[in-house]
């Protein structure tokens, strides 16, 4: 019996199975809100989660941060503790039984994954099966490199590679061009044009309401609304909710 | 007399004459021509200016961006011609009567700047009187670093740190929060905090169709808008134009 269970534990393990969303909050909704009957089945396994707060909205205490999270999480009944109130953040990773990473900063996000030498060792954690909830910066990091972000370069991380979870790029909060404004910044879509004059990477341009499921290798766009997908020397194209990604590369 | 010209020479050149412009094309108006009747008084002493398009807006070419540059200049009768074009980007810098800096990607242009081994040449060569015009990215590299540009970061860069040309940092293209917005995005205002959450360093928000004059120490908003000045740990405020900025640090 014990053997059958381990083996059991043991293939569910090796999958991945991950959510990776667009933004932690819609507008006029709570944080994580309109994710919670999600997150329920995706954390169904766990009593409790790791909160990796690295990436501070607004520059918040790491306390603060986690505070906030475990409030969303507490009403579905998940404990959630910290990163950094653990004396070894590689040990409380290899422990956790799931992993949130929040929104907040990307370049800080990326800077203290490394600092805290477990950019590595998260990837393979999450590759290995345990569940992972990503929003907005969390997101981010799951794709190749962080280079479509839309963050402020506010610190030098060592590097922009990151998780590679998913073989393209996101860009998260993917907002559509105002037709009415009179701005000349760039629009996203010019950004990501330029980030493909210089990389060959897919990249999902993921708008606040959507996510992307991944259970094993297969890769699902959830949510009510398209996503843009960009694809190098290509014209643009929008994907309707339920499109497989397992092909995307 | 010719000893007298060579010392009222020398002491033009020692005064820094910059012009740091939020964007080179305002809405419904062509390439720098708003700032054309600024430029013809600023570089009245050049027959020919370099101009740098490592930045290039879109991926265009460096030859296609310089010939734009150069479309511009031309009904100002000055030549311009794009350091690309040169054996030595030293001597170009070097024997430049005037230097123009193009918009596009910040993170590309100070990439190249450095891999060019040109960014302490040019911020010596600035700094010693021969007069700059920067748009965009090309504005964003004449603060302490490039950490409040607005730019993908679709190639890293050895360094953030940029020209130091003004003793403070930038934010071209600032754009006032759209209150009506559904968008959970961070809007420019956070985003310039969150840099303040890491660092001291002041940050003037130059909208589009404002500019900076710098001559010598002294430091002027200039064209019709207000700008937004961010210090930390302080709340914003709106400086009028004309303002003297040259004790900002």
């Amino acid at each position: 019996m014990f053997n059958t269970f381990n083996i059991q534990n043991q293939s569910l393990k090796i999958m991945k199975s991950i959510i990776i969303a667009s933004t932690s909050t819609l507008h006029e909704g709570s944080y994580l809100e309109y994710l919670l009957p999600t997150l329920q089945v995706h954390f169904k396994n766990c009593k409790s989660i790791l909160f990796i707060p690295y990436a501070r909205p607004g520059g918040i205490s790491h306390d603060e941060y986690t505070q906030k999270a475990a409030q969303a999480f507490a009403s579905i009944n998940i404990k959630l503790q910290g990163i950094h109130e653990f004396e070894s953040p590689e040990s409380a990773l290899k422990n956790a039984e799931g992993i949130f990473t929040g929104g907040g900063n990307t370049f800080l996000l990326v800077t203290q994954l490394y600092k805290n030498n477990i950019m590595q060792l998260l990837a393979e954690t999450v590759k290995n099966g345990t569940p992972y909830l990503g929003t907005s910066a969390g997101s981010n990091i799951c794709g190749l490199s962080m280079q479509t972000t839309n963050d402020m370069p506010i610190i030098y991380p060592p590097s922009f590679q990151t998780l590679g979870l998913i073989p393209f790029n996101l860009n998260p909060h993917y907002l559509d061009p105002d037709l009415n404004s009179k701005h000349m910044g760039e629009t996203r879509e010019t950004r990501i044009k330029e980030f493909h004059a210089f990389n060959s990477i897919p990249v999902l341009g993921l708008r606040e309401g959507s996510w992307l499921e991944v259970k094993g290798e297969k890769i699902t766009l959830k949510g009510s609304l398209q996503a843009r997908l960009f694809l190098q020397n290509e014209t643009p194209t929008e994907l309707e909710t339920e499109s497989d990604l397992s092909n995307l590369k």
